[in-house]
């Protein structure tokens, strides 16, 4: 180990980091199946336990219905213009010209299409986010790749521009925003579920109305208080961290991914309502990290590998059973937090 | 694989993350060391010769001084009073009897000390943030221990409140949030770097007034722009997810380390000044993920493995040695990308 | 018209906004009143029967009861220091030292205390968050005043300091932010009200269980969607606008005051819980504005020039109404949009 | 006083804010104008010496250039499905039907325009977010009587659906917001501005550069670590209120409208480029307030009142001249926080 350099040539070796899958969880919506075990990566190992009691009261309800709202990566190139009026011409323009600009990017990649350009003006700078479909990768290196390709062509074309960064931060790439819940990053994605009291006693301990006046009081007026933004849940991050790590993605986008929003009510039947909205859940199931042995045997476990499916499809279902294992460990944890006690309990039982 | 279950005896499989240790990292202030090699676990290969280009310009100029502003743990325990009034009766009290308190935490570790209590009142409700100091451990555990033991006891001494939940949102763990960075949570950390121009040149292909523009239009414009929150940066989510997996930490927590704060200018004598502010970050030398074989290793290799020194050493150290790693990380991709291109070029070398 | 000069000798006209007293509230806590008539100056008329219906209900319903949490009035200066460890040792020695900045601040006022001193450091740029009472007043310029002084003497006794702002923007005023909610700015109050679902019906047309259910949903979930920060209510700004200009504050500081978060929910007694809690409210019962004849006349009217008691009891007595009667205009529009149709028929019959 | 009642028949009386003409200001770009006298209302007696100084430097530099990006208000209907699917589903149909849509909307004016329909949709919760253009007024009221009459159609057409408010806190009106900003509402302004070092020293009593450092320090690192959202300026809020109140604006919407974002730099030639963009300000030219006499000729005076131009042309005039009293503002108060002791100064010297 003295030895290591940072050389790009040099040896590599491994963080073994502890893995199980939980389950098995029930789809539908999106994707349709019963029999889905997750794999998790994590050093926090009283997840997979909390998971696996969200899964099974899930599925003991009827399972968890998943709903693909929007899907898209992007790329925010930044720009200068002599003043804004400029920046204005050359955006309104840009607009117009998407099929051009689609040419350009048809280059680099078959599987990048520009979706939709969106332009945020601050003076005389333009932060020009240029959003595009990316097949099965999650596309950070395809929009990348296509944003260097119409670089040199924009500034061309408008010579009045200057370059100032392929990426001004307005993508957002791993960092918390409001743009890309708003206008979109990843997958948009909605996991449902509607668990009776009976079944919520059982499984998870407690009634409906418990869990949903901790919800209020906890994911939306504490998040509120902490000075939170677009975020209303307790812990999704961590579950989206074990599922990253175990299907080889890239799990710094835990970041915005964790911009999750639950809602929960209490229905005129008197079932619980409990979903996730994880607007901004960047997956793929091709790419970096994609051809590691382990994480093959992940994505194929989860079904993710199918080759006679339109592309899309295997990222499409990998996010929406990311999505719903969110769900399970914030019904479970919730469910925990409502009782004083139960949360340490259950840590000092699993951990060790 | 097919046949496993979740269940907590399990057999357990590993994630095998591809690791390497770059640098060296040449650190002054709370650390005085240059010889620093730090492991780095991530399925995004670039980013190690990326750091490790941060690692080489800085060490060059003199190396990164890390000042630690703070440090501490908490937990928000949610209480309900009939009204504000109580709330308020309750907050002040508990807040004059800080001793009290100490010594029910006492009977749960002998590492927790209580620092401090903050309070916030939403209608009826008491948000108590309780603030600890936690030695080596990051503390996640250690403090929901404590507040689990305090519960009771409060509600004993205060009938009038009624139990919502051990963690209300407000403490606030691996969410984006303001009170974390505003009232602290992990360490508060600040690297400075003083590059002159010449190095700058020399190893990041750039000028110091380069860099800074992009820093400004960027980090700061651009993250406003995309209605960031106490966050700018470029990618610091990267780094920190690397060097948290490597050595045994809880890599949710980016989500909240990941709201730092670079700052830069140009030095009256012309030399960058470059900085990079983690107001919360998060990690521990002992705990969770910490027995692993692997990640043991990386704690010595980085030092952090003292055994004849005030607890809390080796994880200010530890934490030190994350915000500089981080720092490298901004200060190469910055760089690279005052250079229209140069971005991808990398990638697309160092990828395979 | 045409010969106006902006010359500050100049004549000065009036934009006569129209006003009206609303009423009467009844308040509990830290003020006892049943008979308080609320002057309210706006171009949005509407407003008047709409807070009148909501001071209807409460006052019905045993009143609107009013804690104070706290209040202070603060400046940020920023200063720069050579780095964050010259920073952190000048805060650390400034925050022990609490008692020779007090004998600075004393020479240039009587009322303005110093009461706590936070600070932020971003690399080398220390924001100092220095806190004051400031009796009657809001106090804006009473902490410009303090910081004025204690600039040259914070130079003059850390020599390693440059001056960079009288205000950092880490104060924060008159702009959106977390850290006045969080650390305090003006009045931190709580409003609160308990009201039958009879007389709700009776006087808002509505039920507890309607008017909690739409609160959940815009208020919190709204909020959070749309990306706020700190603010879950519906229109606070109206009410605090119409109140501030009929009482001589500072308008323009709505905008904080405008981060208010209401919490509601139906008792296990089956009646509404409604509160109102703003952070940071900013009031004054003396200064700018104050001396104008209906601005006086109004103060008188509201109690709240009392010259028998002391500092602070009037613009405590100030916070608490104007809380009460944002309080009453979110009751009564929330009310009136859990009923379609209602608001627009609402703002059709009384505008005019 | 004492027998003044709430009832909507009451005399009413006036709030008499004082009122000053400033100026003149020079405009070029949507507006060319060198002699525009701007009416300011407000308590701050300061501030309209201090916006003299804004419009003296800018006109002798060249004036302002006001770029109008983006025009529309909105408003966010709630609406509930079954589940998000469903949600999704009509969502999907209502952005192909706009133009029926519109036909329902053209029955309530002849203004309103249909613009855009935005769609966020948080578990089974559907925030319709309605974006009208409404000629020449700010449009509050235009939209929400369009909305009124679309819900009914709406819930008519999708019996699916469910009414929860006409109102979701997404459109968001005098709210704390990102969603303003990035989608848009009210305008989208742009001011920008060139002063040579000679005018800066002249007028300004500040350079270019010492000017930037403190915007960079002040507006963008300050403010960021305020955990400010989309928001980095001085004091954006007063100069709204103050020309708010004087052209009969309601003026709670400073809320939004103070989260303008300052961006200035010291350009190759060594002038200073200061410019203050203002992504949602809500001006009207016509509608509530505007019929009084003092707002009237205030209009009249800023050439706001022609009777011979395209709908909408007024009222874009007068929020280029909004903005461009925002920057006036922004500028001297910056160039004056440059200098220890300043502020403080003029201060003293302007009120009484």
């Amino acid at each position: 180990m003295a030895n290591m350099k940072a050389s790009p040539t040099d040896y590599t070796e491994f963080a073994s980091i502890p893995m199980r899958s939980v389950g098995p969880l029930k789809l539908t919506g999106v994707v349709n199946a019963d029999d889905i075990m997750v794999p998790m990566a994590t050093y926090e190992t009283p997840l997979w336990p909390s998971v696996a009691r969200g899964a099974r009261a899930t599925a003991h309800a009827g399972g968890i219905q998943v709903t693909v709202i929007n899907e898209r990566m992007t790329r925010s190139l930044l720009l200068q213009a002599p003043n804004a009026a400029q920046a204005l011409e050359v955006l309104r323009q840009v607009q117009q010209r998407q099929a051009d600009l689609q040419q350009v990017v048809a280059q680099t990649s078959r599987f990048a299409k520009l979706l939709d350009i969106n332009g945020e003006i601050i003076g005389n700078l333009l932060y020009l986010r240029l959003e595009f479909s990316t097949g099965d990768a999650s596309g950070h290196n395809m929009v990348t790749q296509a944003t260097d390709q119409l670089t040199p062509w924009l500034l061309q074309q408008y010579p009045i521009l200057s370059y100032v960064s392929i990426s001004g931060n307005y993508c957002t790439d791993k960092k918390v925003s409001a743009v890309n819940g708003i206008l979109g990053r990843g997958k948009n994605i909605v996991c449902e579920t509607w668990i009776s009291d009976k079944l919520c006693q059982r499984f998870l301990k407690t009634t409906p109305a418990k869990l949903v006046d901790l919800h209020i009081k906890k994911d939306l007026l504490g998040s509120i208080a902490a000075g939170s933004l677009r975020s209303a849940n307790a812990h999704v991050a961590n579950m989206l961290l074990g599922f990253y790590l175990a299907t080889g993605q890239d799990a710094a986008n835990i970041v915005e991914g964790s911009q999750a929003i639950n809602h929960a009510e209490v229905t005129p039947e008197g079932e619980l309502y409990f979903s996730t909205s994880l607007p901004n859940l960047i997956v793929g199931s091709v790419g970096n990290g994609k051809g590691l042995d382990f994480v093959q045997r992940n994505l194929a476990q989860l079904g993710c590998t199918a080759t006679d499916v339109e592309p899309g499809t295997n990222a499409r279902r990998l996010a929406a059973i990311a999505g719903a294992t969110a769900l399970c460990g914030e019904l479970s944890l919730l469910a925990a937090q409502t009782n004083p006690g139960e949360l340490m309990a259950a840590h000092l039982k699993f951990e060790r």
